[in-house]
């Protein structure tokens, strides 16, 4: 990505091990993230552009000596940021802020929306899949290295229990998993805000009781008609917009949890002093997606859940700039790659 | 209280059972809380006034026909806002939001800071407390109105436990009591901000292992060097200004937790992106005493915890609002009132 709007797909020299604790993986399949739309809107001209795509499966190619279990051949799924594994951050299942570990596209590393990636610190960062190259399962699989595990860990911070109930805010990808990940946790009712029918849809399936498509002050209001005045214990936050956060305080109960997962495109967060006679937490983050893998892989092999239906479109490398705009132009939900 | 810095001590009507659920307690102790400063420092002139005092204990001289469980001669104390306790919040633990409580002071309402008090919802409210009325436990008796439950709120929220480090931001005396709760819960290594030195030297009594004097950027630098650079698991933002709400955000650890308590008096939190990506939480609120009054006495009728060590100055009726100006000048950390 060059700028707003500027993304193009060019050659660049194969990537090759540059440090023992380096693989190589060729892309089985990528996406484009909700979060790649937020520079696509905004990014200043730069000479040097940026390399695009942190979510991605793919087949090892190469391990550096410093690499154990994984072999040439062995498919993969890489979360959206790498990560050593091992350092006490990661040990706490925290591996966003792993003390060895950085992001795809930072300067010297590839990223994901390619033909292939030198991935650093592999044996932390990469996780084996069964299945091979050929499953059906691929875009559901490729939603463990973000997208899902996002709206898993809005639920998780959250505390989504069968208990609670639960405000979705965003029927973006990341809310439509939030969806699935409340459901998978026992959550009995859930009320999903958004106003695309098609993508609300989507969330019914995923088990959404309720929409609400009003926005602001007029979607609070109806939360609160829903859930006899008192709004609903948990709130996943999946836009990242100052609108989706004001709308998540106006909707949580008092005593109640607020999970955001949306990039925040905003700086200040309206939590004085009613909030705290209300007792409201706001927790959540960027998802440590490693953290996650392994614990939800079974329910997506087994077909239990089926995250990779947020996928409504796929292209091939040379079409990613259409797939960035078709998203950033509400024609498509979540584009995958298919190299 | 008439306005900012006007608090007198009038004569009023004894208070009387008007509902069969209140109770009439005659009080022996009452104090001053710090979130009573800020009016005193800004409230503007009110010719009704406002009655003030939302801590007491005292001893039960009346009970309406529904309360059981209670019986003249009963010493009580009373947690800061009256609740059924029955509710499904206050079965949740969260008094505050009781559907059929209220506040201390409100219209109708007394204050604690008087001779007596009608109770509302008396028997949800009230707790029998060992030990009679002469008792030299009083006052650590007295801080299970608010000011300890505050600081163990704090702690409770943020998570406080032996395996995390904790920063308290002020030393106040709901900073001190969160230094003495965290310091219960069994946390090692406690870092007091404060400038006090009489205040702090209470605070290493009570168990923080450091003082850190310097406020803001600086502050922030000391904590983190203080700590390997990453700040503290935990922290217990006990002031409720901007500041106080910047500083906590700047010592937290990635993945950590601020339980606020401080009535804030600011209207936004910075949590923009950066908090995002640290996965940082924000949580507390006003304590549920109420919730907390029986776990917390065993220590305090055994001497394990003296939170009432934070009042250093007794004032009698007349003299409460000397006792506000001491508190304001600070001249005096916390006043206890016996009428």
């Amino acid at each position: 990505m060059y700028g707003a709007g500027d993304v193009r797909v060019e050659t660049v020299p194969d990537p090759t091990i540059i440090e023992p604790t380096d693989a190589v993986v060729r892309v089985l399949r990528s996406c484009v993230c909700g979060s790649d739309l937020w520079p696509y809107g905004s990014m200043p001209a730069s000479p040097e552009g940026r390399r695009m795509g942190h979510e991605f499966l793919g087949v090892v190619e190469d391990t550096g000596p410093a690499v154990s279990g994984f072999n040439r051949g062995d498919v993969v799924v890489a979360p959206f940021v790498w990560a050593d594994n091992t350092c006490d951050f990661c040990a706490e299942g925290l591996q966003t802020s792993c003390r060895h570990g950085g992001q795809w596209g930072d300067p010297g590393v590839d990223g994901g929306q390619g033909e292939a990636v030198r991935v650093p610190q592999a044996q932390g960062t990469l996780v084996k899949l069964p299945g091979g190259e050929d499953t059906a399962l691929l875009p559901s699989l490729l939603t463990l290295s973000d997208v899902f595990c996002t709206g898993h860990h809005a639920a998780v911070t959250a505390g989504v229990n069968p208990r609670t109930t639960v405000t979705v805010v965003g029927d973006g990808a990341v809310g439509l998993c939030a969806v699935l990940a409340a459901k998978r946790l026992g959550a009995e009712r859930i009320l999903l805000m958004g106003r695309h029918t098609d993508r609300t849809d989507l969330g019914r399936e995923f088990g959404a009781t309720d929409v609400i498509a009003e926005r602001g002050a007029e979607g609070v209001k109806r939360v609160r008609e829903l859930t006899g005045g008192d709004g609903t214990h948990t709130v996943l936050e999946c836009v990242g917009t100052r609108s989706a956060i004001e709308t998540s305080i106006g909707v949580v109960r008092d005593g109640g949890v607020i999970g955001r997962v949306g990039a925040a495109q905003y700086d200040e967060v309206p939590l004085g002093f009613d909030t705290i006679m209300r007792n409201i937490t706001v927790t959540g983050g960027v998802a440590p997606a490693r953290a996650y893998i392994e614990q939800l892989l079974p329910d997506v092999l087994d077909g239990t859940v089926q995250p990779g239906r947020v996928f409504d479109r796929t292209v091939r490398l040379e079409e990613v700039p259409d797939g960035y705009r078709a998203m950033a132009d509400r024609e498509s939900l979540k584009v995958i790659i298919n190299p």
